[in-house]
């Protein structure tokens, strides 16, 4: 018998990728990843690469990316600059990278209550003992025993599609510097706006605080290229770098070169709003269908942006009956249970739909379904 | 004060790393890194990539990748098949998983003495208890306390070059399938062959141990790709690719497509052929440039391939400050030290001289150089 590691005890798979190759049978609609809509990248124009991006790159990334994104987190209101701005292989690397920073088995980790499935497992992977963390009162039970961590996904959640208030935002700033917690922003929604609200990152209000902010491409440009990036406070950013070194060398040369041929496009601003007009159309579609299909047997908000209706459905539905069910019927959603790491204090389960991937005709239809099923079952 | 994990404290930066802003300077000879000659990739059409691959894609890598890639490793005699190869973001991306598979705080792990100094970051990392393996003897010592892991390059190793035996290629497999030891061999190198050697991979001889074999497209296509791939006994793939998903997802779409249309092209043989060609070429010359400027200063064996020349110096000679003044003098070699696990059995220290990089006159010039210092020290 091999001898693994501990670690791979706590290594579970993840539910969205069991999911995949039942949601890539023909005509099943799914909600329940979180792809992009292919309309969304059809008119990006990929060149062919230049040759000498061929050769070995630096561990941070090609140094004109750097610039650009730097100068946008800057106007962020982010205390950066391109030395501290490191090109990571899409946003979940990131995720690795802070885990591998900060946790040791038993590191407290405080998390959103629901919160991004893909961060859960890995911190759970690393032995994190992850903590609930309160929106409204951040720094609740931090006294005498603090998280090593917080991590946050403040600006149009995954799952939930919540945006934090401008006092939400300061006030957890501001507990993580009083109690010496590192803050840890995953920001990879902040474009796909779709209603006026605050976005401004808590890390930009990071006074004292240790921080790590990220984003990504894959919703702005395209999933495909994995492309996203990191900046952290001074203290952290040394040790990040190392470990981005170890991790895969460096980010593949192409994907930044085209992603820098896209941000320095001329029309990016009118496509970013192309593509945030087309996902606002879809979201209000999709709100209506919901109205109409799952009015009163379940609550929602209407999210302000990103790619996915939080769903909780009244007390007494069988989650795990209707997701069964509604894959027989051929529609995929993702269980709520999935996004928690403790028991759900509200009454009744929920589901994450996403909006972003199916048809406006499809996606009406797969919802009428889990009416039908919500109401006879 | 940021809390940071235990392992921040034994992760140190590549040395290689360090020296690489050095190495920048104009005119600068560097033996140090381990670049392919960019003229190896020069004839390279890498033609603008469908764009359906903007999507996100499986975590293994694209299907038709990994058809070929198990197709050329059973023609290696290595018991594996498609759905049990997964795509790595460069090869140092399965140093990373191997190394959360196996390795905990503690955990044994037999490495070549010499081995790849990015190896050993990554397993110290860990909290990896490192052991020098004896290929002539790989068992010894692991009667009652195996290691978990057994890391091995056996062919054209990095740093020195060398070329397991068919004898030593058999004793460490069965070594490990009697002990219980995963079996980790590491083989970018293979397809850079001057000479005839045996090349057969350890994992082709696997019965009944557990083992991971690895390889990279770094040097045979193009390192800027971050291409690499893996394969895995049955019983340890499942958790890589949870571990895979769990690090970036899945490795850039364009990248596998590009590699791919280099694997099918007709003239894929003639090219490799061309490239090992001027490879040896390089090496011939270097191997001439060392006689004349290092004759009786050092030892070296002509490697039969691969990047590398581990050169033995002298008892009496400073490494350290012939490193310091060689770099005063525009020469930049890596210092042995960096491979090392333990202290060095052989007198004197040891540099390790890439030779694909330099042009051949640069090289003899930095080697005359290196001659002076030491005969001048």
């Amino acid at each position: 018998m091999a001898r693994l590691s501990q670690r791979i005890a706590d290594l579970r798979g993840s539910p969205v990728r069991a999911m995949l190759a039942v949601s890539q049978q023909p005509d099943m609609i799914s909600f329940a990843g979180g792809l992009p809509d292919a309309d969304s990248f059809s008119d990006l124009d990929i060149p062919a690469p230049p040759r000498d991006l061929l050769q070995y790159g630096p561990s941070e990334g090609e140094a004109d990316l750097r610039v650009r994104i730097a100068a946008e987190l800057q106007a962020l209101g982010i205390d950066t600059d391109a030395e501290r701005v490191i090109i990571l292989s899409g946003s979940q690397q990131g995720v690795d990278l802070a885990a591998k920073l900060v946790i040791d088995p038993g590191s407290r980790v405080a998390v959103e209550q629901p919160a991004y499935l893909a961060a859960l497992q890995v911190f759970r992977f690393f032995g994190a003992d992850l903590q609930v963390l309160d929106r409204g009162e951040p720094a609740a039970g931090w006294a005498g025993a603090p998280p090593a961590l917080a991590y946050v996904t403040p600006t149009f959640q995954n799952p939930t599609g919540a945006c934090w208030t401008a006092a939400e935002r300061r006030a957890l700033a501001q507990a993580c510097g009083t109690h010496g917690v590192i803050l840890f922003e995953d920001d990879p929604y902040r474009d796909l706006v779709y209603d006026p609200c605050e976005r401004r990152p808590v890390c930009a209000n990071a006074a004292g605080a240790s921080w790590i902010y990220q984003g990504s491409f894959s919703k702005t440009v395209a999933p495909g290229l994995r492309l996203g990036f990191l900046t952290a406070s001074p203290d952290l950013h040394p040790h990040l770098l190392q470990l981005k070194q170890a991790a895969d060398l460096h980010t593949n040369r192409f994907a930044q070169w085209s992603v820098l041929q896209i941000l320095e496009h001329p029309g990016r601003a009118q496509r970013m709003a192309r593509v945030a007009d087309a996902y606002r159309r879809k979201r209000d579609l999709f709100a209506a269908a919901l109205d109409r299909e799952l009015g009163g047997l379940a609550r929602w908000e209407v999210p302000a942006g990103g790619l996915f209706f939080w769903v909780r459905l009244n007390a007494g539905v069988d989650v795990a009956a209707l997701h069964r069910r509604a894959l027989e019927r051929g529609v995929l959603f993702t269980p709520g249970e999935h996004f928690l790491v403790a028991p759900d204090a509200g009454e009744g389960g929920a589901m994450r739909l996403n909006f972003s991937a199916a048809s406006p005709d499809r996606a009406a239809r797969g919802l009428a379904i889990l009416g039908e099923l919500i109401r006879g079952g």
